[in-house]
């Protein structure tokens, strides 16, 4: 193979990736997770199933790679992380998460429809559990201090995904009508509770 | 009409209502909130559509009994309430809250399914809005001092359904394998900081 024909190939094989997962988006969306089987998924991204299966293994892999596209979870909580752990990490953090919420250009952020579509179904949140709540909790507890640390952040994390999602799919007024930082500044000294003990973290401030 | 024709009219009714309730959690779950119309919903159920529009008007108003008969949010939070506004309000609350998520003889609760359903789709979620975090809410926020009652009573209960999320629908394990209480006394400072205020009820305690 010349070279020019390897990188057509691996152009092809993005490529078709791509349609596959946008396949994806499309019929969890219309026809919903549970409904959609991995040969309409090929169908639909103009692929034959074999060429399919090379590509993403299954139905599974193939919402993980829209999450995955959806959400830049990757070093998203670094810039919060990287200052270090003070009594301000729960409201930086939160400032991160929620912002990926937030309606930009379109009427609403491309997560809620995902969560719609992920949190359908028992396999779907399986996958939304370790792109996402899992992959995001240990960009923090491995920070904290403390043996509880895992359940501490889970719990925040937890306490945050709520607030989103009754901001965002649920609806609840009273949520959904703050600004982001009045929210963030209602909900910070709990959540600095729960990500950092009863005590707060008073004598170890500064410390990073 | 005799009084025994009535009363047979009324039981027909009833179990007509019932059919289509049920025919509302089989094809929510099998085919999708979205997916599914109300003629479906009324020949699953063994009724002429005409007939069937009269029990419950739409999909949305079969979704809504069926969370109904689910979850019985009447009188839910009272016992909790009804112990005053004290410091200990958020742990009660959340009690008996989370209780309705635990699995019971099931595998699951009843209510794992249920969200699933109603957070599929943008006009269940509304739905669900109104029969259960709106209706729980303002159990809570009439009770409350201060003029952002019914703010800090949304957000308290934003974060702790995300907790009953991420326990049984994500499954985030850090989250799912405490046992209830440990999981309590865990969340319940920040709770209390969030329902109660920064500065708590100092003060106001025991004025119930």
């Amino acid at each position: 193979m010349t070279v020019t024909s390897a990188v057509d190939a691996a152009e092809a094989r993005i490529e078709a990736t791509e349609a596959l997962v946008s396949a994806g988006r499309t019929l969890f969306t219309r026809k919903g997770y549970r409904q959609t089987d991995f040969a309409e998924l090929a169908e639909e991204a103009g692929l034959d199933l074999a060429q399919a299966r090379e590509l993403l293994p299954d139905k599974a892999a193939v919402l993980g790679a829209l999450i995955e596209r959806t959400v830049k979870v990757a070093g998203l909580l670094r810039p919060a992380v990287a200052e270090g752990v003070d009594e301000d990490l729960p409201a930086r953090l939160a400032r991160i998460y929620l912002a990926l919420w937030e309606p930009g250009e379109e009427e609403e952020s491309p997560l809620v429809e995902l969560y719609r579509i992920a949190l359908s179904d028992a396999e779907a949140s399986r996958v939304l559990r370790g792109r996402t709540a899992e992959a995001l909790n240990a960009m923090v507890d491995h920070e904290l201090p403390g043996e509880d640390a895992e359940i501490r952040t889970a719990l925040f994390g937890a306490q945050l995904s709520g607030v989103a999602l009754v901001r965002h799919l649920i609806g609840v007024r009273a949520v959904s009508a703050l600004d982001v930082e009045t929210l963030i500044a209602a909900i910070a000294p709990g959540l600095r509770r729960t990500l950092l003990g009863v005590e707060g973290i008073e004598g170890t401030e500064g410390a990073a």
